[in-house]
């Protein structure tokens, strides 16, 4: 199924747009996981275990996993295991890099963890971008505005008129004869969202930026999704992972995931 | 020793700016080396004995170790192991990312490997490179402007006058109260490279291009270089380490490495 029909499919399936991000940071893991070696898998297969059929995509969070070293590597390749098919998977790297780097990357990511999309940086332009959408079936978001403080320093300059971020929306509209490429826009910069949701009429958004770094989620799920209510993923980790470190750490995860995807639905509008 | 100190001592120890880049693409090995399962080990070894007194560091791009999966990452380490230590090592991973992943990237590649230097992808901004740069013994190579085809999608845009690329120098130059930062700019640049030379007169360049991607060595060493014929990376890959697949590869890439340590340094000039 193409990257977008996938999307919407598991959307309407769960009749969520939440995203949640696995960026299990071994120090703040549930104490009584720490002792376990397999810490991280265990944690994270129980977050995907009591919200699996509350969201619409999970979003590993590759430095995290990397981090573990050699056991890292298995550890992604145990926790995509367990995410049921049907659910979007997003291999948070980042990458960027020269068109034959950029091939590894993408093999790596798509081939070998087979997550259904990735995220990439896009400062070195289309080749850097090309090997992660060769395959129609998987998506790739590309950064555009993020929701972090540094964003101020490049994204919004102002060339030609209109701020770098837009610049890179033109391209990635223009590299996007597959229909599977998407942009990842905070939840931290609404009246942009608002603006590139004017852009890419279309295309899904991947924002993050809400729970622990304060975007507002009415104005997120507002300005983020398309016509039909869709095509928004509203990712949130922290606030949801570690809601509890206690014993209760996955029921506490199901609850703030509950909670968040039911608010979520009371802000989507259908205008068709 | 400080990062630009212990460039220079290496610089001036092996008289040499080669900085060879170990890419092993597991389908360009030597074949008889690829019936073994540690090929890309016993490759990298092998140019690294054949080379070591020739350069004044190798950039191990990180794509190429990953797709090994979990064996990538000991791979990696037991290369960066028979590298001396003066050498200076950079681990080429173009990260860039909020905050507090980026610290996670940086722990990966700066206290578990140990590199001496990484590569930094900017776009997002400030957060995404301090944990790269907050011990002032380790640099950091930040993307200006780049080598591959790709670079004109975005690194030429005009803001205010001034390329997307010099913003990037502009915005390095601030954050270099350590004096660990540098740049990576193309060699097929030629124009822009001297350009950038006179804005950053005292920082690390890092110069790839030459060779496979076509950069002229001549002007990259000239413009590239400070005015002590120093603190230029002159950077070579697939022309070294892949200049014979055959059983003499190691030979090989020992005699591309000193033809090529001798005409940089017969293009190095010194203005004091």
């Amino acid at each position: 199924m193409s990257f977008y029909g996938k999307l919407r499919a598991i959307q309407q399936k769960s009749n969520s747009l939440l995203c949640v991000g696995l960026d299990p940071d071994i120090n703040k893991l549930p104490p009584h996981l720490r002792r376990n070696d397999d810490a991280v898998v265990e944690f994270c297969a129980s977050i995907v275990e009591a919200t699996k059929d509350l969201v619409c995509a999970y979003k590993l969070n590759l430095a995290f996993f990397e981090i573990l070293g050699a056991r890292g590597w298995s550890a992604a390749h145990r926790v995509l295991s367990l995410i049921p098919d049907h659910v979007i998977t997003i291999g948070d790297a980042k990458r960027g890099d020269i068109g034959n780097t950029a091939e590894m990357y993408a093999r790596l990511l798509l081939e070998d963890f087979k997550f259904s999309a990735t995220t990439v940086n896009a400062y070195m332009g289309e080749d850097s971008v090309r090997p992660f959408i060769k395959d129609a079936n998987a998506g790739a978001f590309v950064l555009a505005l993020t929701s972090n403080s540094g964003a101020r320093d490049f994204q919004y300059l102002k060339l030609r008129g209109k701020p770098l971020y837009e610049h890179v929306i033109g391209r990635v509209t223009k590299w996007n004869e597959k229909k599977n490429l998407g942009l990842v826009v905070g939840a931290t910069r609404p009246a942009q969202l608002k603006r590139v949701r004017q852009l890419v009429p279309d295309m899904p958004l991947l924002i993050p930026g809400v729970g622990a770094q304060g975007g507002d989620l009415k104005l997120a799920v507002r300005y983020g999704c398309d016509k039909r209510g869709e095509m928004a993923l509203i990712n949130a980790s922290r606030s949801i992972i570690y809601a509890s470190s206690a014993g209760n750490f996955a029921d506490a995860a199901r609850a703030a995931a509950l909670a968040m995807r039911d608010e979520i639905n009371t802000y989507r509008q259908r205008f068709f």
